[in-house]
């Protein structure tokens, strides 16, 4: 299978097989600033040359997926809308399936990887188990008595806008104290920027926390959210584990440590899930579009 | 089915049909201020009365269902503890199954108010919807794919301790922030006592909304707070429904228009889902209780 994980600032790929292994790994720049035709274009590009490349190594290509940010409809393929690329109504099912003739399945990045650490990862096996996706932004996924909550509309699992911080700070969707406002990728360095005034990543400042006391306050503040929201997603559908995946989980337990201490407080009167930090970490993605691949590739060529 | 709810200031008690409907309905006082001993006897005895009493109106009685509140085991039957009553390890199923001749249930009263609403109330029919019952403490249960979310300890729709409310108050429970410390009745109650000196009910500070600045901003935080536990659950488990139940909801619209109005401020970005008050109210509880009897006659005498 063909996964792609198109971001805001690069668009990896991978062939990944049934067992999840990868191989032809890739990473490219989004072209963010070209606007969203070159984007698209880079994206058609770089899937058709992974597919020849697969070819010319004899690794069977079936199907390809493709996992986007922002808001998508994935029934009809189309990546509706993602404020960190700029792109509306992109018809990427289409525009692929054309490009390349197989079949093409489209997906929510963070969704598709909170399904792979269910399928592949840290929650595989279990039958009640929460997946919090740490990336740009927070999602998540709930398996409750060994299937997906998916929620009357389809939408279960949105744990990035719970309102567990500061409820002064107004979020991008128009609510207060949301969550990914404090403990996403973005809101580390937003933080950070705040009350230094330099532009960090995450990672960087998570390299920092041994010198310098904004990286350890900011750090606190995160953790410490992200802790208050896990104990509101325990209390209501107690898991077995809570995995944490996405860009962030690469701190591991530098992440998990903090976390884990304040989760365990927020609940003082009973056993605390078991809190692990994902080993599929930022690849989680790419797995979860190859499995998107698996399902195309499920129902032949479109 | 005889249903008994036992609180910390009555113990109401009904013979009830299989459609709910209620006969018999009595209330008496629980004696907490004589000792646990005192409170089991009238138990005891209103339970015997009241089968006398349907006896002689030729009701059938087929089996007992027992709700009380704070920890029980179900499986045993037995009250494990209850801070607002003052006992513990009451083996209350094998005492009124001797008493009485009849098989009996015993449960939590909360959880089971929850599972009236779902059965017979305001969730019944829907595959996916939230009941939170808002008495002395809260407590909820999530209703997803049609299924009950039990969780890995089947200890799920535990709302009334999640961390969304004024984080430098501390909960019974130890932890800080817990929405039962905010928006059940006797937060109400003790946030008016805070404020002005005066313990009323929850029930007496609801009327003097009209006329009463600190009795209208303490509904304002016990309604904000609530909301704030209401966007964390519905944005992690997506009902279609949300059902206020128990001693509170009698308030009605003046406790759901406030709710339902921050509720939907809190996702702004999506619809929020149906916001309804139960008509069960009070009486959810013993109703829980009958459909707890109801599973003690399906089981045959003990």
């Amino acid at each position: 299978m063909l996964a792609l994980d198109v971001g805001g600032t690069t668009i990896k790929s991978a062939v990944i097989g049934s067992d999840g292994a990868r191989q032809l790994t890739r990473t490219v720049p989004t072209p963010v600033a070209d606007g969203p035709a070159k984007v698209v274009q880079t994206l058609r590009d770089a899937a058709r040359s992974q597919v020849a490349a697969a070819r010319s190594a004899d690794i069977p290509v079936a199907a390809v997926g493709v996992v986007v940010p922002g808001i998508v409809d994935a029934s009809r393929g189309v990546a509706r809308y993602a404020a960190n690329i700029g792109w509306s109504d992109v018809p990427l099912r289409d525009l692929l399936r054309d490009e390349l003739g197989l079949p093409v399945e489209v997906g929510h990045d963070v969704r598709a990887a909170g399904l792979a650490e269910v399928e592949l990862g840290a929650a595989a096996d279990l039958t009640d188990a929460m997946i919090v996706v740490l990336g740009t932004g927070i999602a998540g996924v709930v398996v409750s008595g060994g299937t997906i909550v998916q929620g009357h509309a389809g939408i279960a699992g949105e744990i990035g806008h719970i309102p567990v911080g500061n409820l002064e700070i107004r979020c991008n969707c128009g609510a207060f104290g949301c969550l990914e406002m404090f403990s996403s990728a973005r809101a580390v360095s937003r933080m950070y920027a705040e009350r230094t005034g330099s532009t960090l990543g995450a990672d960087e400042i998570v390299a920092r926390l041994g010198q310098d006391d904004d990286a350890r306050q900011v750090w606190r503040t995160a953790t410490a959210t992200l802790a208050r929201g896990l104990v509101c997603a325990a209390l209501l559908t107690d898991p077995q584990r809570v995995v944490l995946a996405g860009g962030l989980s690469a701190a591991g337990d530098t992440l998990r440590d903090p976390v884990a201490a304040a989760f365990a407080a927020g609940m003082p009167w009973r056993d605390t899930p078991e809190l692990v930090v994902s080993e599929l970490a930022g690849a989680a993605g790419l797995v979860g579009a190859a499995l998107l691949a698996r399902d195309a590739a499920g129902k032949g060529p479109a």
